[in-house]
Order: structure tokens, then C-alpha cells, then sequence
């Protein structure tokens, strides 16, 4: 039988609005990841002692086996949470001399009693190192449930999560689950995927669930097993016929990323790449520089925003900007290969559209991008329409614009 | 006596980490606003008919005054949150004609029964109206609990949270607080701006509390008054303090953006701005045009992410670069001069720095940025090591940037 998982999220920042909770989430999106363990409940609240044990109430008479605890566990008057707990448990602190004399090394001028708060725990506790700050994440047992209380710095869950809690105390006592599994589609829309799927979703209803998960960068469509005993062949049965149905639109699963994915094929193929940008204004640079070690393929770009970048700098004569206009097809194209030939690299993109919320017109309304990508060979452009919001717009393009890449560098394979 | 406030956000891929839950986090930001309103729980939950209904048993338990449902209004078999609140308070569903008919209208290829189901509220409900998706909101009260049940698409929510739910249900009743600001700084570390600030917070103490909540974009100072029956003038005198102390690290308040700020007062002056980026590879850009109406005064810019770029496009020397490297205070200030000539803007900006994670030095380590600033009259340069993180790097040299332009500016004035 299926374990149970709670997570309590603390802090006045979280239950105000100002700070969004992606502890949560992280822990959440890491611990469905096996068999037999689901969350059960998310809990947000603020630095508040009644709040915090009213949930631990609540989630200690729901059957549930594990508790995560986030934030509060700082060195302010605000950062409630052990006090809570040592009433709620009724229990002292003890310090943990191995992390106070790590913190009293690396931090020689900061205060004593700092230091100390940071590194003392619940009594009935054991540590968990951090990694990376200096509040010491802790786990113990009680009543049944095992708790695991961390600090809220995102970073600092991260490490807990990825260094100690998984490997300790999760992966030795359950499987990774083979039976869900998220295949990451571009190019498509959700009602032509699922046209082109209905019939072996249909046949397969009683075994394999689909959903399709729309967002800026594709369809995401996840397949879940409905009885956790189907045989991992039966699972790959399924999936190679949903791949088999819509192959060119697939590029990549799971958590893959498309920028990631690129950099990885260019550095492989050792082939270069320089973008110039309008409508997206450097997000196109932005998420390909996003990942480490893209100095090696990406050559660089230019945000040709106004029509005299694009003249000046991208070498576009301004004839062919007036008279088909700064968002075309005809200077979408120049701007891909002259980026191209500016930069000396394999592929060149460019965007140029009408982000939004204005600029638009009968002929080009808001939302109207071509996208282009040139090689040596020859070059493409597409025309789209996308909605009639600047982020939504600049978002789609920059997806859609990967993933062109992607498929022109597989057809020169 | 305040009211309390409490969210429940439903959705199978909440609970499963696969979405951030951006909801609550917007329903709060806008409640918190509001004398006498106070959030007190936040929970996310599965489309799942007996958690749902816990979850509300909780909360009908606790006093509550308002409770914000949000997701699961959708027409597929997921989307139970109708079918469980139907049962929960034992009731049928009604259809609103209005609704339907514009529906209908505007999609005449949709399904009749996928209409009729986004067009269904419960019939205990009134409809609240969705400008911009189909399923319709509803609000009702029971037990003396105002309920509003809103769909799980974030801009949905953001429209019928600022269009309806805030003026017809929240403004008239509910002063807007003024005893609640946040300063925003950049510039400076928590630790200076405390020390700058401590003896007026140690005098003010009983009666206002000073928060520092540190970020990429800088160090964010809320004060909040400890007492509701503070009158705005002492907030004000209070607020005036502090500002005294550290006004040149000050850029904005409460919800400002320095890219939005930015954007205003080159407007205003009619000034124009170029960049030259290498280590925030087209981010600051990016973040410059994520401002509507940007292209007035913004001219463009060059990613020159190899020094072939820095070379060929923005006219440096190779013998520059070779003499102190790509990454040095003589090469930004090359770039961020040659990028306002090139285009003839009236301020220049250039980034060139060690994101990380690899590519650091004894001499010049990951972290590493230099910023400069260029004008007609003169240019800047100011060194930073920041950390050995690639995403803060890339961050911090973003907001660090804006901050040094919007500097120059009112320097120049």
C-alpha cells in the first residue's frame, strides 16, 4: 500500500504573497518519482505557533507516514519553527558541536549565539548537514511518521534533498516508477495530438492514462500507468505506438530542456550559432545562454530592436524593410542569414514579430512572428499568430524558435 | 476584529510538483493589502474528491471569513471541484444562458456539452464572469463563509480577482493599509543597511517592525506597523527616517520594477539606451524589453558571447582583449562606449563577467563582473565578485545594471 507524504511550508513571506513556494514543489516533484509514495497535502502558513501545530494536527490523523517541514528555521526573532516544534513535541534542543565548529571556522566574526541557534536541534532529533548555508536541516520519528524539517532557502532544500534525504532515506525503500512517464512535444497544438492519438487512448483507457499539459513551450503529453503492477514492457508497448503517431513533434522527456538539448547536439556535432532578435529582444540569447558551457557553440547575437540596428548592424538594406515591413517574412530571412554570415557560424535564427500589446494591425495583427533559421544550405521561415499578450507571445517564439533549430539540424544530419 | 482568509488550490499536477502553484501566491499578494484581512492558510491539494473535502472541513473549523477555491473547473474528467462541492454542500448545478450563449457565439465548433459544462455553477452560486477563458467563476456564501470558486488558469484568476472579486466584493468593505511599505534598494548589502539603520529601528521598535529580505534584485525593506491604530503620519515620519539614512540605494516601492522604472524615465527625457552584453548573454536585454512600449527607447543590442563578436561587431581591439582579457574593466568600457556610438543611443551599458560554473581564476574567479556605463560625457566601470552560482551571477548583474543606468540618469540631470 501507497505511503502517504505531507509537506508544511512556514513563513509570513509565503503566507503573504510575497514570496512564491517552490520548496514544495521541488520536494513534490522529487517524491513522486516512486512507487507507492504520494503527497497527500501541501500546507502553507505563516510564522505562527497556533497555525503550524493546528496542521500538524490535522495531517497527524490522516494516516500520513512522512512530514516535510520548510522555513523558520533561521537565526531571527521571526523564525518560529523549532519553537513550535519543541512545544508541539515536547522536547528541548541540543547543539550539534560538529556544526557549530564548522560554522564558528568558516564565519570567525559572526556572533556566538548565532551560531549556536544554528546549529541546535530538536532533542529527539538527528542532523542533516547543509550543504551550502548555515541553518542544520534535521529528521526524526514520531508516532510512526518520519519528519524531516529544513530551512527555506530554496537552494538549501535542494541540497538536503538531493544530497541526504533521497539517497538515506527514500531510494533505499522504494522503486523508481517506470509506469509515468512525460513525452515533450513542440509544433503542435493539444486538439491535433490528440486527434492523431484518440484511438490508442481509447484502446488503452483501462491500462495507461493521458493527459496533455499545454504550455509556453509545447504540449507536454504524460502517460500513467492505472495499475502500478503493469510490467514495464507493457508500459514501452504503449508509449512507442503514441511515439510512433506523432514522432516529429517529440523532443525530449521528462525534465529535459530544449536549450539544453541543443547544446548538447551542437557541441557533439561541433557546429556553431548566432542569433538575431526583434520581437523577442534578447529572451532568445537569454535561455540559450541559460546553460553552462553554451560559450562553446553560442557566438553570440543581436537585438536588432529598432530598424536602424537592422540596417546599421545586421546589414539589411532599408529598402526591403519598407517596403515589406520590419516584421516580413523578406527581413526575417536576411536577418537569419546575415547573422550568419556576420558571426561565421553553422546556423543563424532570427525573431521578428509584434509582441504586444500594441503595434498591431488588420494585415499583422498583435501576436504575428516569422521565425527563421538559416545554414549554409538554404534557408526557412515560418509565419505564426500566436495571442494578443507580450509574454505569452515572446515565450511561445522563443520555444517554437528551439525547436525549428532542432529539427533543421536533424535534417542535415 | 480582522477576518481571516483562507485558499484552497486544487490540481493533480500542484500536488505532484509538476506546476508551481502561482494562485495563491497572486490572491494573497492582492488580500494582504487590506486592514483587517488576514491570510491564515494556503493548501494545495489533488483533484480528490475525499481531500477537498477534508480541506474544507478544516477550514469551516477555523473561523474562517472568506475562502478563495481555485482549479478544477475544467471540462474534462479530472476536473472534479464542481462534482465535490455539489456534494460538500448538497446541492445541484444550475447553467448560466448568459454565459452559454457567449460561448457558444464565440466558439460555434466547440462541443455543445463541453459549453454546457463550462457554462454549469452551483446553483447555491451567482457567476462571477471570466473575460478571458471559458469556465465560468461562481462566489456564494454558506454558514456565514463567502466562498469564490475560481478556475486554475493563473491570468483567469489574475482577471476575475481585479476585475470582480477586489471591487464588488473586498474594496467597499476593507480600508487599503498604510501601514505597510516596502522600500526597495539595490547597491547594498543587508548588513550595511542595517548597521545605517539600526538606532531608529531600536527607538521605533514597539512600534514598528523592520524587515530585510535580500534578493536578486536587491535588499527589499518592509516596514510594518505593530500597531493598526498607528496614524499615518507617524508611519510617514518613520518612513521619512529611514529614507534619510540611505535614500541613494533607493529605487522604488512596494511593487516597482527597475526595468518599468527605467522605461518611465527615459520616456520622460526622451533618452535612448544600447547594450552590450557578455556574461548576462541577452538577459538584460530581455529584461529591458519585457517593458511594453520598450522599442521607444530602446535601440538594440549586441550579445558579443565570443570575443570574435567583441571584435568584428563592436570594433574592440583584439590587442585589448589579448592584453587584459575578455572579462576586464578596460574591455567593458570599450563595449559599453562603442555600443552607444553604434547606435547613436544617448547611454550605453556592457556587461562582461565569469558566470560559472567553470572558466574562473586564481586573478579572476567565477563571479567575477564588470559593469560600465557610458554616456556622452563619461563613462563608468565598477568591479563585482558576486558568487559561485551561474543563475545569481547572471541575475545580480541584471538588476546591478539597472540600478547603476537609472544612477547615471539623475546624475545627469
Amino acid at each position: 500500500m501507497s505511503k502517504k507524504v505531507g509537506i508544511i511550508c512556514i513563513g509570513d513571506e509565503l503566507i503573504n504573497g510575497y514570496t512564491i513556494d517552490n520548496n514544495s514543489n521541488f520536494i513534490a516533484s522529487k517524491i513522486r518519482k516512486f512507487d507507492n509514495l504520494d503527497i497527500s497535502n501541501i500546507f502553507v502558513v505563516g510564522d505562527d505557533l497556533v497555525s503550524i501545530s493546528d496542521n500538524l494536527d490535522y495531517l497527524m490523523g490522516k494516516n500520513i507516514n512522512y512530514i516535510f517541514i520548510t522555513g523558520g528555521l533561521g537565526p531571527t526573532h521571526d523564525d518560529l519553527t523549532k519553537k513550535v516544534l519543541c512545544e508541539y513535541f515536547n522536547c528541548e534542543l541540543k547543539i550539534c558541536e560538529k556544526h557549530y565548529q564548522k560554522l564558528y571556522d568558516k564565519y570567525p566574526s559572526k556572533k556566538k549565539n548565532h551560531i549556536k541557534s544554528q546549529s541546535e536541534i530538536l532533542e529527539i532529533s538527528q542532523p542533516i548537514p547543509n550543504d551550502i548555508g548555515t541553518a542544520l536541516s534535521m529528521h526524526f520519528m514520531f508516532k510512526g511518521i518520519t519528519f524531516f524539517i529544513l530551512p527555506g532557502v530554496p537552494l538549501e532544500v535542494n541540497k538536503a534533498m538531493v544530497n541526504y534525504i533521497l539517497p538515506d532515506y527514500i531510494e533505499p525503500f522504494y522503486k523508481m516508477n517506470n509506469s509515468v512517464l512525460t513525452i515533450l512535444t513542440s509544433g503542435i497544438y493539444e486538439s491535433s495530438l490528440y486527434n492523431r492519438l484518440k484511438d490508442i487512448i481509447e484502446e488503452w483507457r483501462d491500462k495507461i492514462k493521458v493527459a496533455f499539459l499545454p504550455g509556453y513551450s509545447g504540449v507536454k503529453i504524460r502517460l500513467t500507468s492505472l495499475d502500478s503492477n503493469i510490467s514495464k514492457d507493457t508500459f514501452t508497448q504503449f508509449k512507442n505506438l503514441v511515439e510512433y503517431k506523432i514522432k516529429k513533434y517529440i523532443y525530449g522527456y521528462d525534465d529535459d530542456k530544449l536549450n539544453h538539448i541543443i547544446g548538447e547536439i551542437l557541441l557533439k556535432e561541433r557546429k556553431t550559432l548566432a542569433v538575431a532578435e526583434s520581437c523577442t529582444g534578447g529572451y532568445l540569447s537569454k535561455v540559450i545562454t541559460d546553460v553552462p558551457g553554451s560559450s562553446s557553440y553560442f557566438k553570440g547575437g543581436i537585438v536588432s530592436y529598432s530598424n536602424d540596428m537592422k540596417v546599421k548592424i545586421l546589414g539589411i538594406k532599408s529598402d526591403v524593410i519598407n517596403e515589406y515591413g520590419a516584421v516580413s517574412k523578406e527581413v526575417a530571412v536576411l536577418m537569419s542569414e546575415n547573422i550568419r554570415k556576420k558571426c561565421n557560424s553553422d546556423y543563424g535564427i532570427s525573431t521578428t514579430g509584434i509582441a504586444g500589446p500594441t503595434g498591431g494591425s488588420r494585415n499583422k495583427p498583435v501576436g504575428r512572428v516569422y521565425i527563421s533559421i538559416s545554414t549554409k544550405k538554404n534557408t526557412i521561415c515560418k509565419e505564426f499568430t500566436f495571442s494578443d499578450q507580450r509574454k505569452i507571445n515572446r515565450n511561445i517564439t522563443i520555444y517554437i524558435s528551439l525547436f525549428l533549430l532542432k529539427k533543421s539540424i536533424e535534417i542535415k544530419k
